[in-house]
């Protein structure tokens, strides 16, 4: 995504506290209060625009959501749509999914989604992938047992490394569409890039992989 | 594969016991001394009409081959091509892979290959998917320790399957292509199946998994 620079995205940010965690560590070990119900907490990494945290917040009132981006000035566009759509169980962080357990105790989040992250092709930059293994450290170290990380992407390359590091960190592969959009998979909901890169003709990859 | 009858095949297969080894179950424990040279032996299960593994065996003489094909009406064409190909480390074996461990011991085994197996889709023919566990249970009684095997096949859902059985049974992805003809794997040898079906514009797709 091309970065646009917002020199008024922080003040934003900070203007929408009952939407913008402002000190997320805070509420470390006392998540289950941070939302008007109790519920599973599932978190999107790489929240983007937040399309898809915002329709699935809709769909599944029982389910808390954070979408966590770290750009200032991405995180705002999801902002904005948060303030349009008025659901109680959503909620964004400004922060770095590499220091996620600085925020959460083990076991406080149920799921983690991953929805066309960079794919960082360039070998050199293995280690900033999502699904690279310090960043798969990170999820395991806050989400319940067996918690289970669900993955789409239209590029093959970073799929095909995913799969491979999944592997390689013991996770159990539940599920996994190499065609997601002419399966039978039920209940999509779409990204703003699955959208666009779909109807350029881009077949789309899914996972869900377990932890042990 | 479309099966012709063939009522001359078990006479041929047994007028070539240089080729196709008669009585499998007496070489167990001494597989070392059935090729004219010592190596280690891999195996290809289904090996149909045979252009893979005589195309392999003749690109790496100092491994030793053993095509396994059940139909007695399809290796009669693998023992055509072996006959005329002359290559002295390769031989055919007519049985049925779930058995291997009736003609192996443990580690006699280097490496596995499966080439465009029977996709079996209808979810009551699991069992005779050649990745279902049960196969891969006879895989493992015959392989050295980390012994792998090599997949590849067009069909998508048995890739999607296969995947899954693989991980469900503990096995480790250390290679996944999900276009091999447009990747930059090299020496690729193509099976009959996969020359006709890649010409009609399918995906290939190929993984190398390593048991525990």
């Amino acid at each position: 995504m091309r970065l646009r620079h917002k020199p008024w995205a922080k003040d934003k940010l900070s203007a929408y506290p009952q939407y913008v965690i402002q000190t997320p560590e805070d509420w470390k070990g006392k998540w289950d209060q941070a939302f008007s119900q109790k519920g599973p907490i599932h978190i999107e990494i790489g929240t983007g625009k937040g399309r898809f945290i915002t329709e699935m917040a809709k769909a599944n009132p029982s389910i808390n959501y954070i979408g966590v981006e770290l750009q200032e000035s991405v995180i705002v566009s999801a902002l904005d749509r948060l303030i349009e759509a008025e659901v109680p169980n959503l909620k964004l962080m400004n922060i770095n999914a590499e220091k996620l357990k600085d925020y959460f105790e083990k076991g406080e989040i149920a799921r983690v989604y991953l929805n066309f992250s960079d794919p960082w092709p360039k070998t050199r930059h293995e280690k900033r992938r999502l699904t690279y293994k310090t960043f798969l450290d990170s999820y395991q170290s806050v989400l319940i047992d067996k918690g289970e990380v669900h993955f789409k992407t239209d590029n093959q390359g970073l799929f095909e490394y995913s799969l491979k590091s999944f592997s390689e960190y013991g996770m159990l592969l539940k599920y996994v569409s190499l065609d997601l959009h002419n399966s039978d998979y039920e209940g999509n909901i779409m990204t703003e890039y699955e959208e666009k890169f779909s109807n350029r003709g881009n077949r789309i990859y899914r996972c869900e992989v377990q932890f042990k």
